[in-house]
């Protein structure tokens, strides 16, 4: 089998390397080498080309280096062509990790210190207990249920919402757009790891801002087009909303004029809360790519009924 | 019993409602109201005033509103005196928190993006896995362990050092000056939580800041006397080190021309760790009174020749 990679080059050479040993049948090219076009069957990478779909008459599966799949055009993609998403249990960890940093220090006001300290004054001022905080989570994958175990130790009041009704232990759970505003008027952090989809698209819009209470934080972890960008800077200047964490954007790198890097009430990452690591993608990587050859079902077999 | 409590205001008159209520006997009078010295057998206080010290000739107990008594001079106490600390576990909690946002901030390279996001520059950094990421935390007292504890499901290589030899499920303990080298060397972050005393006073000194790996952060949550300010700079502008967090200062308030408010390696927060809240710092204060007037030894007697 001959796959083509077309995604980070660090992380290919590191997959190039460990499937020679691993799998010494199987031909890993690496994106520009990419020999004849033919033979190739598989490829590797985060979005699809649709020019080079074209060139690829014998493709039969792709595999995504992302969980979410949102970027890939699944009406270009013939029905007898698998995709198959990355299932990487160590994203999900990063993303608890930085959901982890980022609501703890908006609920300790470490913002607010960082403000006093520009201005050298010494300022403390003490918070409720997390038992009186309440962080809701909106998405409810295995990423939105790993970020709330990771917040549970800490005390606070949570809270989630998804699509469909959920049940976790400690958690106060909402379903669908019906229960999405009792959902939200309860809330100090609203914390987004929703997948993109039409349903999605925007959710992040001035309606729903004016639904949390005032003074409420956001934290956008999921997609850059789930938020309404001029809406989150009116609800920030307005002081509706408090602060906001975004590690995605809609167009990204964010553009150098955008009004987002310098607004004093945001904090902005790049698309970094949750990053493949060369070796924990591998794993996962070649799980899928085991079953696949087996003829299996892989773990992350996209139903396209379903979009994931 | 006549108390005379002279602390932060608001808690005191949190605390002389709720004595009313509860104890009914106990007079609970708030500085400046002080009324006649000559009755008062037991004062609440941070620090003690050695003057006013001196006019309370029938004093019999000093309740301290702080887990640390360092800033106490027991020299000054008559040994009739008893000394009670506060064990508020609340404060733990709290310290724990803030371990938690700050350590994984600083793993995570929150302060390079807030840097990168003050230049409009978009530039993701993977970072290795939490569980070769080095946290060791300097103190092994009630406080040490809770924020070991808070740090655990995060699965960083956890380690302590504290004077004696402790046994702790996953942290690789470290005991006296002698191993205090090779509790240093392994370090990506160093917290410092200890008591302050004759033998931690400046510990965190140029010597100790060598004996870290070149770009290791620093977290003081302890006292401003631990660190000797200058040898921080030092090491800071000689990239030595990457990082300080620090909740004390030798002096408090900070003064305003300290080069440490501007300083762009330092996060200051203003000793707002761990603050004592009314109602939590209430229900531990009265679990020491009951035992005082039960004739009991309280939960947070010091016994003077330990010093703790």
């Amino acid at each position: 089998m001959v796959i083509l990679y077309n995604s980070m080059p660090k992380r290919g050479q590191h997959w190039q390397q460990r499937l020679k040993q691993d799998f010494p049948d199987v031909e890993f090219r690496l994106w520009p080498d990419h020999g004849d076009l033919n033979e190739v069957t598989g490829i590797v990478v985060w979005k699809v080309d649709t020019e080079l779909l074209a060139q690829l008459p014998n493709l039969q599966v792709i595999f995504t280096v992302s969980a979410g799949i949102d970027q890939i055009p699944l009406d270009c993609i013939p029905e007898s062509v698998q995709l198959i998403r990355m299932i990487d249990h160590d994203l999900e960890q990063q993303l608890t990790e930085y959901s982890c940093a980022t609501a703890l220090s908006i609920y300790r006001g470490f913002h607010l210190y960082r403000e006093a300290q520009a201005h050298s004054s010494w300022k403390p001022h003490s918070v409720g207990p997390a038992s009186e905080y309440r962080i809701g989570v909106m998405g409810l994958g295995q990423q939105g249920k790993a970020i709330l175990r990771g917040l549970k130790p800490f005390g606070f009041a949570l809270s989630g919402w998804a699509r469909s009704q959920y049940s976790l232990e400690g958690v106060d759970c909402f379903a669908g757009n019906e229960h999405l505003p009792d959902f939200l008027n309860q809330l100090d952090i609203l914390l987004c790891v929703l997948p993109l989809t039409e349903q999605t698209r925007d959710i992040l819009n001035q309606t729903l801002f004016e639904r949390l209470p005032q003074g409420a934080a956001l934290i956008n972890i999921g997609r850059g087009e789930h938020l309404v960008e001029q809406d989150l800077i009116n609800a920030l200047n307005e002081q509706h909303l408090s602060y906001a964490v975004l590690d995605v954007t809609r167009e990204e790198p964010l553009p150098k004029e955008h009004p987002f890097w310098l607004h004093p009430k945001i904090m902005l990452t790049p698309h970094a809360a949750g990053l493949t690591r060369p070796e924990s993608g591998y794993q996962s990587f070649i799980k899928n790519l085991q079953s696949y050859l087996n003829g299996e079902k892989a773990i992350g077999w996209v139903d396209r009924n379903k979009g994931y």
